[in-house]
């Protein structure tokens, strides 16, 4: 069911930091910040040859990262996000294994516009799981 | 610098659940459990399109995953690993730029038979950096 990794995303506290420790330090192709009011996050993206990095810093009140920047002061990977073909084909399958999916179940438009859905770390070895469709 | 995304690693307390939550619930391909004893883990790979994943459990005493699983019991995101082309040439840069390589600072042999080194997560936003020569 699940394909391509679309992006591996990184919380951290001090995006113009992370962002220069990507470009310099790491060496690779980093994208400059691009606000995501909807998601309450500020992203870059990191471009690697086969898939993306996303640095995330909280963009106004009740940031989604918040909590976890709290818990991990220094940053931290944040969630995986994989690619699938059909995003409720894929949620029914889920709910039918048992998995649970967070929020209210129904996609929601995501960062790269397009449907997601999380589900919950607990039922993912302690990982957050994103699954965007593509 | 860094290349392609090699893997994501993920600390698992159950193996077995976490190979059934990949192959029944997620759908993906998963590999047979693979003991690599000089690590002092157990791996299993879950292939995806452009990259994979490795859920991780301890073999032996003093795994080094032990700790990380005694602090986050569900399992959780371990680390990220960047392939870079020259292993020695990747480290001098690093440490030029005051990045911390983890242990003695030269390359050991990895899970895959070839070069890598770990990155001080303090200096990659709170993130565990492995390197691997391709």
């Amino acid at each position: 069911m699940i394909g391509r990794l679309n992006h591996v995303a990184i919380a951290v506290p001090d995006l113009e930091a992370a962002t220069i420790i990507y470009r310099e330090t790491l060496g690779a192709k980093v994208s400059p910040p691009q606000d995501e009011p909807e998601n309450g996050v500020t992203v870059v993206f990191v471009e690697l040859d086969n898939t993306k990095i996303e640095l995330l810093h909280p963009l106004g009140e009740n940031s989604p990262i918040e909590g976890f920047l709290k818990k991990n002061a220094s940053g931290g990977i944040h969630h995986v996000c994989y690619e699938v073909e059909d995003i409720i084909a894929a949620r029914d399958r889920l709910k039918s294994k048992g998995a649970r999916i967070l929020g209210d179940g129904e996609p929601k438009i995501g960062a790269h516009k397009k449907p997601v859905l999380f589900l919950h770390p607990k039922d993912f070895s302690g990982t957050l799981v994103e699954l965007e469709q593509v």
